[in-house]
């Protein structure tokens, strides 16, 4: 399989340039070898917004007029939206019925239109607008271009701090971690790249460690509060993680949430907790780890004000 | 009275390049011509380091070895700590008997000695100490290198945002608007520079209209929740914002609890009510401010839980 290669994410670095917030490393106060990636202050409130700004970028002037389409109602759908307004493109979210309420305005507010279907008919409506209507179809991970922009992260830690030693990144479909480590292990391969899952969906661990793509559905994968983390690996992902990530390692709800507070109060990050998956690696699997300068990549904010509470409150 | 100069300014640029958070501007998704300049994000959580960090920088190696000495025990306390710890300098704040426990374990924490006096022996402590031991007086904003160190801000939004039309800054010793308005209207004449405080410590806007040096003393100031700008300026900042700023605004308590709750929700930083009034000023008096892109400095983000939590809940 053709995978993304470091000038794909330089590339995509020169393209969304301006259009997304250069984030800078925030040294943990607490810990002296310790940065945070923000991601969390992009406009939208997660990484997702490099990858489909990309992604729609690389349209061609027939393409963007006729607009872009995506089934995923969270964080990439308010990314592509918010994408797609800033290029003066049309854009589509399929969303499932029963979604919150807010959720809908949100991606309403951006512009976008929104269409809402029984969950199951998500991807079939999606590639019926396709069809239809000239849409194209922006996935949320499974796709080149978006992850070559979700890399531009990695050339931006190495940037910053080019030390660096480990990298931590939060693993759900796997487009941040292909991208991030793409970036890294072609830029300074003796720099260790680590994914973060939550234990309930560890699929992309069995994934790798099995060898081919290991699906957790819904049902197993709900049990954990880092909603952003509930996918499953794509064979595209899964080929990037297989080659470039050092490995993988798990974190228990207690700890998502341990780490979410941590954020809140001594970072002064607003996360959600998928965001917190990777500083939760750092706290609590030190000795799972690498010693060294390390830096945890917080890719989203958009938390329930009801979790944000209970962290603020821990 | 001699001024701060851009050339000061720039040399603190310089000087505390790679030792501070290089913050971005994040773009308000709720108005399209608004972004904030977080310097919550600093270490220590306020722009305060930025001022330290220039005039411990600033010290001869024979200062830096007898070390320095400050009394304000809020954000700049903690930020000269810092600073010094960083500079391999020796650090004493002095607090007043009464200070929360938390300030004290944060001051320590950063290797500084904490010396405990009645509240009203503080300056006079401060002296001893910089007579008997030798230590530098680092004041928290009469003092022409920490302003220097404040203006870098100002570099910095010219730098991202050179179409900039109006900035907003709070005041409440005066040495953040000092240096920012000292940067921004040298490098761009046009862009016009407000400083924003409570309605409950407007000293500052009475100093401007009075022309001369007004203090409110804490029995007034006191009831503001924004508790860093509780302070009254100095003949030193009164000279540079007399000079420099285009007017000055208030907010009321009511409008900086809901800028705080936006900026939480909205922006997602974590900020203290100090860091939210230049925000309020965009968010509930554009009547008074000119348009145009608009950039509000969000100086800190030290909040007290339960202030946070009332916010997240609002």
């Amino acid at each position: 399989m053709d995978l993304v290669t470091l000038d794909d994410v330089r590339d995509a670095a020169t393209r969304i340039a301006g259009r997304v917030v250069r984030t800078p490393l925030l040294p943990a106060g607490w810990d002296p070898e310790f940065w945070l990636k923000p991601e969390s202050l992009q406009p939208v409130g997660s990484f997702k917004l490099r990858g489909a700004t990309n992604a729609v970028a690389r349209l061609t002037e027939t393409e963007r007029a006729r607009g872009v389409v995506t089934h995923s109602s969270g964080n990439h759908g308010q990314a592509l939206a918010y994408a797609a307004r800033a290029a003066g493109a049309p854009c589509t979210v399929v969303i499932p019925e029963g979604a919150p309420t807010i959720k809908i305005e949100q991606v309403r507010a951006l512009g976008a239109e929104v269409v809402l279907v029984p969950a199951a008919e998500r991807l079939a409506t999606a590639e019926w607008i396709v069809a239809e209507r000239g849409r194209t179809l922006i996935p949320p991970y499974d796709d080149r271009n978006v992850i070559a922009g979700q890399g531009t992260i990695g050339l931006e830690i190495v940037e910053d701090l080019s030390e660096v030693e480990v990298v931590l990144v939060p693993v759900g479909g796997g487009g941040l971690a292909s991208g991030v480590a793409t970036a890294i292990k072609a830029l300074q391969p003796l720099t260790r790249v680590y994914g973060v899952e939550p234990a309930y969906a560890a699929d992309a661990q069995e994934s790798l460690t099995s060898g081919k793509l290991v699906v957790w559905d819904l049902a197993r994968t709900h049990r954990t509060s880092a909603d952003g983390l509930r996918t499953s690996l794509a064979e595209l992902t899964l080929a990037h993680l297989r080659e470039r990530l050092d490995g993988i390692l798990t974190v228990t709800e207690s700890e998502i949430a341990a780490a979410t507070a941590r954020l809140v109060r001594g970072a002064r990050l607003v996360v959600e907790p998928s965001g917190a998956v990777a500083a939760a690696a750092r706290l609590f699997h030190r000795d799972e780890l690498p010693s060294g300068r390390t830096v945890a990549v917080v890719s989203g904010g958009n938390v329930d004000p009801a979790v944000l509470a209970a962290a603020v409150a821990a």
